[in-house]
């Protein structure tokens, strides 16, 4: 089963990116550039340094450990920030979390009849991934409630073709694009219903430190006391993109069977030999300088840009009310507590010439739910990113989305009336 | 059809280099150091200032052009240094050129009736990467006189069973794992017969800057007047495996066709944002700025490499003359005029038992030519590998192989004698 948009989401954004260089995006879920701010070429030589110590640079300039060089790292700060008790020797350090999603995938489910379940919108790095491995993907039925249930009920569906879920694929905290937190209670449910089918949960947590207020809930991996989740994580959203670093974190014991889990490490370790040999080290080692300055911990680094988040956020959620006020024209959203994004659902189908209307005439280009969904029912919805845009631009961009969606509304309400008489 | 020794030779080859660190290792296809001696901290600085110019470095931190960023640069860099008139908009910067092969064999080879040809004995980077992504293997008949000849002989096996050869991996120049050169004669009726069938090349290139002696022969990429090359490049062995950069360089008309060629490029494109994103801008700007500073060649930046890898070549050739000299032991062995391998015949079975004992015993790693074969052809063969090891370390190396051999005719002569009477 294939997302509806396709795969070429990203071409057709960027070239409307291209095509209208004056419209505002609200579209990129990228880290703002003031993420940037302490990054320059000293501090990058700076961290070389601290990760070197005494070992000249040399030393990271060959072909390295395919596994990684920063592993140790890797576990302690996943454990300081995230709270996953993570074990350095099950760590794949891989260019940037996809490649860790796109190696496990074949891993996970390598016969025709094996499926992954997904969340129906999803995010489309994983339908992209499941597509080049031939993997197929079940998305689950959002209409009944509870996850579990939801994932028991894919199982039983699966069944009646003789096929098998082997994973499910979530984004707990701040899902990437609907801005939504998993809860503690439906975090254990999930857990306990994959431990009894033996399907590994496939936590990406990207968003996780970007919590602006509430209570932060632990990461699956922190809950799973069966060694049924495999724990993805990246540098892109909280040191830089260009690092390309990330990682995969695999149980101790995978579905109590420690010789599976260090079986699965060795296949993903393997194919990913073959696919990216080794990640840079030099990209390594200026994470892993980072990380010794910060003593395993990017918290304090991350505070001011935490700031600048929330303050982004605040401002686009000000402007939807004001744009879209109480008993005005039929518009809602969420009010995530963290992440990139929140999402909009509009009294319209919102598709790609939508997309293309709304960058031309209101100047701002938002994307479409439609793009990460597997049928029409997120075909009224659309993504806003807040994480890298201005202040006065998301004001001027979330007002250019109420011109469209006024105008819209009032043809149909015209359409209507013309109806009418 | 699979490779005799399997994907984890490389594990293999590490743990016997672990278990016996005193070891010398000529097994390992590597730069050697002396590559890296114009590269620290401050080069590494200079370059990123070269290539950012007026930009600031905040404007490689972020996501980028998922095809790359250094793609007219590189352009420049393969047709000065490889003479192959390569275009920019058709050049996919990789995470390393292990990254583009991986992307491109499933692209080429979609059905399950797709085969990709290879030379026996073949590079396992590439055998793992068909692995990798379900892409069947057909190795060529080297009984056979003429790559052209076998070629035609596998299509027409091939045929019999409803199957089609859609892609020939080829290095032909200082080939790994045998260090041979495919003549210019060759190069042409490869070409001839691949056009014919439509049969993609694929050229890998990681060697041809590392001619110490004789005429350079053109790569197939630059002879290829049809369309029907792609070309591998690579910056791990000219700048530092470090840096994860490589290319693909696919031809502006494939067999003739323009849109064809833009399709497939558009589909590696699409299926690299879905591993790895993109290249490490970080990673790519040094690349480029090194480039920028040499007038896009690194013909003269290698030329002190150049002469490291020649005189160690030297002293193998000439401690093997030594070692085995005629007259003595069945040994045999050619003489590459570059690249960093040579191989060697021995009169025995060498497999990884060998391996074992010649660490243990005679303090030298050697890499049997069967792990790279598909039959028993290369049973009795071994590579050498030159380029990284200091000329004190080749002799002593080249020794402990002399005396594993002698060690083991002897035995054979013993047993001989001992079955006479």
């Amino acid at each position: 089963m294939a997302v509806r948009g396709n795969n070429s989401v990203m071409n057709f954004l960027n070239e409307v990116a291209e095509d209208y260089p004056a419209a505002i995006s609200l579209a990129a879920g990228r880290p703002g550039n003031t993420l940037f701010d302490e990054i320059d070429a000293e501090s990058l030589s700076r961290w070389l340094a601290t990760f070197c110590g005494a070992a000249p640079l040399s030393s990271l300039l060959q072909y390295g450990r395919t596994a990684g060089l920063i592993h140790e790292l890797i576990a302690c700060q996943i454990a300081n920030d995230d709270g996953v008790p993570a074990r350095a020797d099950r760590i794949v350090v891989t260019a940037g979390c996809q490649e860790a999603l796109a190696l496990c995938l074949p891993e996970l489910c390598p016969e025709a009849s094996d499926v992954l379940l997904v969340r129906n919108p999803c995010y489309i790095g994983i339908t992209g991934a499941a597509a080049g491995a031939s993997v197929a993907l079940q998305p689950l039925d959002g209409n009944i409630p509870g996850l579990d249930a939801q994932i028991e009920s894919a199982i039983a569906q699966l069944a009646a073709s003789e096929r098998r879920a082997r994973a499910i694929y979530l984004v707990p905290d701040f899902d990437n694009p609907t801005g939504e937190v998993i809860s503690l209670e439906q975090r254990h449910a999930i857990l306990a219903v994959c431990a009894r089918h033996h399907i590994v949960v496939l936590e990406d947590n990207p968003y996780g430190m970007f919590r602006y207020e509430g209570t932060p809930i632990p990461p699956m991996a922190a809950l799973d006391d069966t060694g049924c989740v495999i724990y993805f994580s990246t540098y892109s959203k909280t040191i830089a993109p260009t690092v390309r670093v990330g990682a995969a974190t695999l149980p101790e014991h995978l579905f109590g069977d420690r010789g599976a889990s260090v079986a699965l490490y060795k296949a993903i370790v393997e194919r990913k030999s073959f696919v990216t040999v080794n990640t840079s080290q030099l990209c390594q080692a200026m994470v892993g300088g980072l990380l010794i300055e910060r003593h395993s911990s990017l918290r304090s680094w991350l505070s001011p840009t935490l700031e600048i988040y929330r303050r982004n956020r605040d401002v686009m959620l000000m402007q939807l009310a004001e744009s879209f006020p109480v008993g005005g024209m039929p518009v809602h959203w969420n009010q995530p507590e963290g992440g990139f994004f929140l999402c909009v659902d509009v009294p319209m189908r919102f598709d790609g010439d939508a997309v293309t209307e709304c960058a031309t005439r209101d100047g701002v280009i938002v994307l479409p739910m439609s793009f990460f969904a597997f049928d029409a029912s997120q075909d009224h919805r659309i993504r806003l990113a807040f994480s890298a845009v201005e202040p006065d631009r998301i004001r001027a961009g979330v007002h250019g989305l109420s011109r469209f969606v006024a105008r819209h509304v009032g043809a149909n309400a015209r359409r209507e009336r013309s109806l009418a008489f």
